[in-house]
């Protein structure tokens, strides 16, 4: 069956996350229904990351299966027809061999978390972003960021529900760079735990504001303890910004 | 009586704009009756700019007067607190003296329009940003500003209910920018006449999508007749983001 491959964008805030739920519309089930209304065939989509609820994407990929060939235009324009109006979009569609499988030839997954650092709420960006009233030093942030590259259990930053086999990952990449009032925190590696990101992201926000020492983020690291590791950042603020194979 | 100079950011997609109107929630009407919530007093707000229905903000200027004097940061976070959860903050207030008046004082606004310029519908930027599948030549766009630049009569990207005395409008600014699939249209004047702004979007967008030569857009505004000004750009892609005293 021919096999095709799908960037995709969105925006998370209406969703009960990527993955199908009895509990309210995925972005996997929208996307589902959207292609079976084109091509009249129930299909399953598989994603390369299991966004929660709340997290956007701007490079997503996912896969699915066709009982026949279409033109990879006409793909892409009939299942953005059907999605509307969901916050969903497909930006590109290219047909790939029946072997691709999103998720497991992933090659590595980048995240980009945005936080507006300013004493105003967030009107325009409401839900697209985290909104810190508090003063955030982001040379210190940028300053821990060593601490966290490379190979680690990363057990302090991995939530209780967590599926994975081991606790070892290996973030390729981790910067910190402010522009005006925007901090953004930019992630690489193979594959994450679940809330890994935001779980880094909430202990950099100690970090910035000061109750944390680099020291503290070592110590919490070591302890591969969940309890030790600060708070969890909210969604809003992050997204799935491209998938390497 | 004291009064206070409040700079603005806003979501205008819900509302009706920003001038109080029978038919719906204005901005306008939304910071009134915020203040109005802290203060205990009804009081008016007067806008720099009356933005249109979907016309956004990230530097609107307003002025409003209290019977009493308040700490700055106290009318912002107060004000603040009752808008939510509208998508309306107020980004800084400062004490002004009593002949301070936000729209006759301001010697100029700076608008900004924001054009993505790609095949996919937008999921993350929807609402915020003017959709146009259709391939545009920025280049062009670029090159047809100069016959815009400076003192013109702008009849022909003014909208029929314009209650300006003079169509004559002197443009200090217009300057067209591409980053990856953003085309980002800037703009300054004194004052704009309704729609003006729009308009001359609409018309950048025939050259920019070939259908117009820079000459086409030349006789355009020479024509003093808006039946020959092209399309009008929709309200989602432009932001008001400065208002200078």
């Amino acid at each position: 069956m021919p096999r095709y491959k799908l960037t995709v964008e969105y925006d998370g805030k209406p969703f009960v996350g990527w993955q199908k739920q009895k509990n309210g519309l995925s972005i996997q089930e929208s996307i589902e229904d959207a292609a079976c209304a084109f091509s009249g065939e129930k299909t399953n989509v598989y994603g390369a990351g299991r966004t929660d609820s709340g997290v956007h994407a701007t490079g997503q990929v996912c896969h699915l299966d066709f009982q026949k060939s279409y033109d990879v235009a006409v793909i892409q324009s009939a299942i953005n027809a059907h999605l509307r109006p969901a916050t969903i979009s497909i930006l590109s569609v290219h047909a790939t061999n029946d072997n691709f499988d999103s998720r497991r030839d992933a090659k590595a997954r980048t995240y980009r978390y945005k936080i507006i650092n300013r004493r105003a709420p967030l009107a325009i960006e409401s839900g697209r972003a985290w909104w810190c009233p508090v003063s955030l030093n982001s040379k210190k942030m940028e300053n821990a960021t060593p601490y966290l590259l490379g190979q680690h259990d990363f057990s302090t930053f991995r939530a209780k529900e967590c599926q994975a086999a081991s606790p070892i990952k290996t973030l390729d990449l981790l910067t910190v760079e402010h522009f005006q009032d925007e901090i953004i925190i930019t992630t690489k590696a193979r594959s994450f735990l679940h809330k890994q990101v935001r779980n880094i992201v909430g202990a950099l926000y100690l970090v910035g504001k000061g109750s944390w020492t680099e020291k503290n983020l070592k110590t919490a690291l070591e302890s591969k303890n969940r309890q030790e590791g600060g708070p969890t950042a909210p969604p809003d603020g992050l997204y799935l910004t491209k998938v390497d194979y």
